[in-house]
């Protein structure tokens, strides 16, 4: 209770499955006292292009472009553009991250991609030595839930569904400071009976009731490939 | 020669060190007699955002919206948007695709992974049950080429480089039959002395020289992971 939550939601349609577990997730945050906020980006037509258009007002070299030395100088002078201020601001305010999204070619969306790479820019997120344990996102939690299009067997016949979290647990969340709990996985929600998609409903209300009880995970190399 | 390749490249500024890579492969692939062609995704304002605007005329669904069944029934009654459309003609007649870009959270930018999730749809890249060494996209070669802000040596404090290519070289090229040449890596172009740039830039060249006689990887899990 207390708790603020930011939710991160990449569907284009409420009906979705992806659209039901972000209900269920606002609704059950909700009802323990947390304070839930939804970045739902497509209905927010959510830029995903890293352009000159995130920095206000001059360049530090306009001579040519660099994109993370230009968002790091504008982050340290308040120069980055309205939308990204705004994500910052959610973020900062947040305990908890959830990604709630489907697994696209074994990664998030692009529009999801996007939020990453123009939200979490130098001076915000990291810094020079500033990162991993020592990340600027420090004494938060994230969640990344995903639906799949293929079955859970079909995964595991060409290596471990944790090898695709490297890149979105390690690479993004952990480097910036942020500890992970474990994925919240929703097997190819569109090819089960309706009973079974219920089921998968009830789970993730199950998870959501004891969240605040779970430890992050170990995130070395070792969880990933072991 | 005689060979076609398509460079899809992902980089805001020509004058940065991937817009030197970038034309280091097109001069050297023109010069051997290939014809190249390059989709300068930021200069072509791609689109990453993967929603109904991409299919043209009426839904398959109207009543919920699924991006991937309705791009699957939009690609086989021709209906597919123009910008698609173009970019699947590319990669149809491409012998050899190559993506040029820099490593943002050990992965593309979301410009470009907006271009696998909008281009590669189901009936043109893969199918029912037609993945991996059944992909539709058979006879065809693939390459990563990338930047990185950190130094090999900080890479591999935290794990292998390796780990991050599964999603890319085998959740997308080898999930559609694409077979994978080794990635080409530059480390920290950034923070080296313009030697070191150079010497880089002359090793990329030295590479595409007899790029064709090279043999793609094994792509199981052992050459990530082992």
């Amino acid at each position: 209770p207390g708790k603020k939550v930011l939710i991160v939601y990449a569907h284009q349609e409420p009906k979705s499955f992806n659209g039901s577990l972000l209900k269920i997730a606002v609704e059950e945050l909700t009802k323990q006292g947390c304070s839930v906020t939804v970045s739902d980006l497509y209905a927010m037509q959510f830029e995903p292009r890293a352009t000159r258009n995130d920095i206000v007002g001059h360049l530090h070299n306009s001579e040519a472009f660099n994109y993370g030395v230009e968002t790091w100088e504008a982050y340290k002078r308040g120069g980055l553009s309205k939308d990204l201020v705004e994500e910052q601001k959610k973020v900062q305010e947040a305990d908890l991250l959830i990604f709630q999204f489907p697994l696209f070619w074994f990664s998030m969306p692009a529009i999801l991609k996007g939020w990453m790479d123009r939200v979490l820019v130098q001076g915000f997120a990291y810094d020079l030595s500033k990162v991993y344990d020592g990340g600027l996102l420090q004494d938060k939690l994230s969640l990344f839930s995903f639906t799949t299009g293929g079955s859970k067997e079909k995964y595991a016949i060409r290596g471990d569904i944790r090898y695709l979290l490297w890149p979105m647990q390690h690479g993004i969340m952990h480097f910036c400071g942020v500890q992970v709990l474990e994925p919240h996985i929703c097997y190819a929600p569109e090819n089960v009976s309706e009973e079974k998609r219920k089921e998968m409903l009830t789970a993730w209300t199950q998870r959501l009731k004891t969240l605040w009880k779970e430890e992050p995970i170990d995130c070395s190399p070792e969880w990933y490939f072991k």
